[in-house]
């Protein structure tokens, strides 16, 4: 058993080949041991994963603020704070904060999905 | 990809064989295809689960309150609003509210580990 305090997280700036704008993740639980693991991610206004797929699919619990979710060929949707979105395994996708607000929401996945993430182009301004 | 709203979740009470005191859990992302699911989980003051195991491990983000949590043989430790807790697969705990505060935690584990955690025995009020 593993107790981690918020003041002890390891935040870093998401690369610019996997985010766009400006965006913050904080590691919540990456033990190698557990094949489940946690992110916290702060989206400012605009910013944006790629379009990326989890080989084992992802939950995003919308923390606060507004956001995006699109999954490949289907609608841009919105996401606020309380939403749980459900992502399928190997389904393109992408989310992100609005135009206009912060978003913040708590990523859960595989521990094997950290190598077994598919990061594919950047999301176009269109496509929002 | 599916996505739940706060006011469309299912809320039940934690049942008497397998938890203590005044618990309501919420169903946050229980979808059967994605091997991934959210539980948030609310302790009254004295409430608590029974000791119990998950397969495939489990992550606790403690979103409000004073709790505690215990591996067998280990000391019961003190959980903040903050912290995140890493159990490892197979290991026996139990975790629930001190006796005077309210805690709330979101649960990850396995969606398999729903036909997977072993329960077993109540706590005895002297472990904690």
């Amino acid at each position: 058993m593993e107790i981690n305090s918020a003041d002890a997280l390891n935040t870093f700036r998401g690369p610019a080949d996997r985010f766009s704008g400006a965006v913050w993740l904080e590691e919540l639980a990456t033990n190698p041991n557990v094949d489940l693991h946690a992110y916290r991610v702060n989206f400012a206004p605009g910013g944006r994963t790629a379009w990326h797929a989890h080989a084992g699919g992802q939950l995003l619990l919308v923390v606060a603020g507004v956001g995006y979710v699109q999954e490949r060929g289907g609608p841009v949707r919105e996401i606020r704070a309380g939403d749980v979105v459900t992502i399928a395994p190997g389904e393109e996708h992408w989310h992100g904060a609005t135009e206009d607000s912060f978003m913040c929401h708590i990523a859960f996945q595989h521990a094997a999905s950290d190598e077994a993430i598919t990061w594919l182009d950047h999301v176009r301004d269109g496509a929002a």
